[in-house]
């Protein structure tokens, strides 16, 4: 089997999430994705959450199907190895994917005298270099202000590392498109992408922006409610939860037959004088809205609610728990996008290949993170073509690290 | 000034965010990417955030650079002229990007039978097809029962619609992948993107789902508290908000230079046998460098607190509204991601162009969104080769819309 990305190969100089998990989607369509960390392992080797010997359950997630490389990155040997394998030759090699502080011998520049149409991608925090993570990139965009229940004081956080995330499949495409005008003219390039930037870029195209200027209001926090249609959560009988939307006139439809809405609906449309087939309509008659299916709800029980809300091809979904995500069959227990593998050291668990479904090949399926090292020898080898007494004095010398026979 | 992908061409039928912000991803970087719309607009035409006058500042915001055709979805003559837009000839033409339901006439196979190799990317909602919105898609996923300040019963939704975000992201990439096996082997191929795969695999990736089910623990909610490190918001003397993290050994350091905490910390260190310098340290006495840097922050202004934090180096962020942000010189004002432009119907405002920076070609400013069907006659003429008599037909018999002269 082989990947749509079959052949390409990235070295990669990478922790935490934005570009391990860039790297990885390359790994998860085929591509020969090889990470070099020091010899005791990066910034986020040891990242929570752990097992409970200490093994991080992070960086297996976000290192799947990579090749690892470990070297004493503060050798000149090291380093000089590391620099050879970024600029190896072959028109499908010589892609270079960094989060560290691309400075020095790991600068473009630097790189670019070994091998002149390099790729190289430096994912850093804001453009003028400074460090950045999701969560303060995040405080600055103005939407921890209007996260969170209504009457909350102050921010709200978001668990999820959207920043992070969006970086991550931007960088992807970003090698894609610079290797695809290298492939065309020849030329490599040095890519940046500041986090900020994905970030604030962000923030203009959903609007946040241009409603602040034009319109000069801030977006009051909401809870849980989308703005400008209809979706929020409800409570049922047995103090679960659902989200129930209406996005399109199907969407209105749809639930009114699963509640039996039909005569209230109409009623509301009566005495507010709305259209509740349009988004400002159901938005401007929320609170009616809310009155007929709340009550509705927390007079079923969940899976009451959510078989008539299936059944009627409603736009909802119920809230869980990530155990009870687990144990999900339609989302993960029969979703061919989950594998049960044995990642060594942590245990068997289900593991997701790409989301992406190709139809020239077949989806791979997920492949275990790498051990520190775990590639050292076989990559010094049959990449920089070192022989095996060459390799055993690197190992004695410790300027590799990983398991040597 | 072209972009890097200059010349490629896709062809959109989308609404909402993940498929137009995907195909606007390609155009930032210099594709020709047509949105076809409906003679009345998409279900996404009238979105808010709106002007006062109706117009969407969220449909400006996601359809920026592409151009419009308007044509009706339902006349024989309209979905012929589409397809033969979809299809027609061109190395770097023949893709379509959709997340409208892809079938009868917009079914890949269909299409397919006019132009064999045809890239298709199809968003979907579920792998099963049925219709999902990111906000159904992160109820499942576990997420907003961890979101939110600790205390609070329920779920806390995301305002940032994460998955939509990430779709985006990785169809553009998708689109690349498979246009360079086009280039390789002359195939084509259906793409299928589930937008509850894209979350699914995120929480796989993140380690959420291994956690939960290696440890067997549900992770509980933390408010703003960063899992497994150190990071959290703090209230200042006038009442504002900062985020402060430590990931690193050197924030660390710059974070107790910043606030004179040398003794602190290592008093802390001796009182609870932590090291400071490691992340399981930093998260098992969270409580205790709360108790040393809130009295610390809530003594001082923002003003002051920024100050100190930014000169010392240490990893933090402001937390701001959105109209805030709009001023602020760093990130808006004097960031050369937006440029003020002119959105007809709303009026001058900054914009953000793409957040990638190629070496290899100038960042193309930002350009306007289209007004629907603003390009009906020159796609029809230069694409389609259609002569003025046919297009002006096709405007008379309303199978195409927008200005006509």
């Amino acid at each position: 089997m082989t990947g749509i990305l079959a052949g390409l190969r990235i070295v990669e100089g990478s922790a935490f999430i934005a570009a391990p998990l860039g790297g990885m989607t390359l790994a998860q369509l085929g591509a020969d994705v090889i990470r070099f960390d020091d010899l005791h392992g990066g910034l986020d080797s040891d990242r929570w959450p752990v097992t409970e010997d200490g093994i991080s359950i992070y960086w297996a997630g976000l290192n799947k199907g990579k090749r690892s490389i470990a070297v004493d990155l503060r050798s000149p040997k090291g380093r000089e190895i590391l620099t050879a394998l970024i600029t190896a030759p072959g028109e499908n090699a010589g892609i270079f994917s960094t989060n560290m502080p691309a400075r020095g011998w790991l600068a473009y520049e630097e790189l670019a005298k070994k091998r002149a149409d390099l790729i190289a991608l430096n994912i850093v925090g804001a453009r003028d270099g400074s460090a950045h993570v999701d969560y303060t990139v995040n405080a600055i965009t103005g939407f921890p202000l209007v996260t969170g229940p209504v009457g909350h004081q102050g921010p709200a956080n978001s668990v999820v590392p959207p920043w992070d995330i969006a970086t991550a499949y931007a960088g992807a495409m970003a090698i894609l498109a610079a290797e695809r005008h290298r492939r065309m003219t020849g030329q490599g390039q040095k890519i940046v992408l500041p986090l900020q930037d994905i970030a604030l870029s962000t923030v203009s195209a959903t609007g946040y922006l241009g409603e602040a200027v034009v319109n000069k209001v801030d977006r009051p926090r909401l809870g849980n409610e989308i703005f400008g249609t209809f979706g929020r959560d409800f409570k049922t009988r047995d103090g679960r939860w659902v989200m129930i939307c209406m996005f399109s006139d199907r969407h209105v439809d749809a639930l009114s037959a699963a509640g039996g809405f039909k005569d209230a609906f109409a009623a509301i449309e009566k005495n507010t004088g709305v259209d509740l087939k349009s988004d400002a309509g159901r938005w401007n008659a929320r609170a009616e809205l809310v009155a007929v299916i709340e009550p509705w709800v927390a007079a079923l029980t969940a899976d009451e609610v959510s078989a008539v809300l299936k059944k009627a091809g409603a736009l909802w979904a119920p809230y869980q728990s990530f155990r009870e995500l687990a144990t999900d069959k339609e989302a993960v227990q029969d979703n061919p996008l989950f594998t049960v593998i044995e990642q060594p050291g942590i245990g068997r668990y289900p593991v997701a290949a790409s989301p992406l479904q190709f139809g020239a090949v077949d989806r791979l399926p997920p492949q275990p993170a790498p051990r520190l090292g775990q590639h050292t020898d076989e990559i010094l080898s049959s990449i920089l073509g070192l022989p095996a007494h060459e390799i055993a004095k690197l190992h004695d010398d410790k300027v590799v690290g990983g398991p040597h026979s």
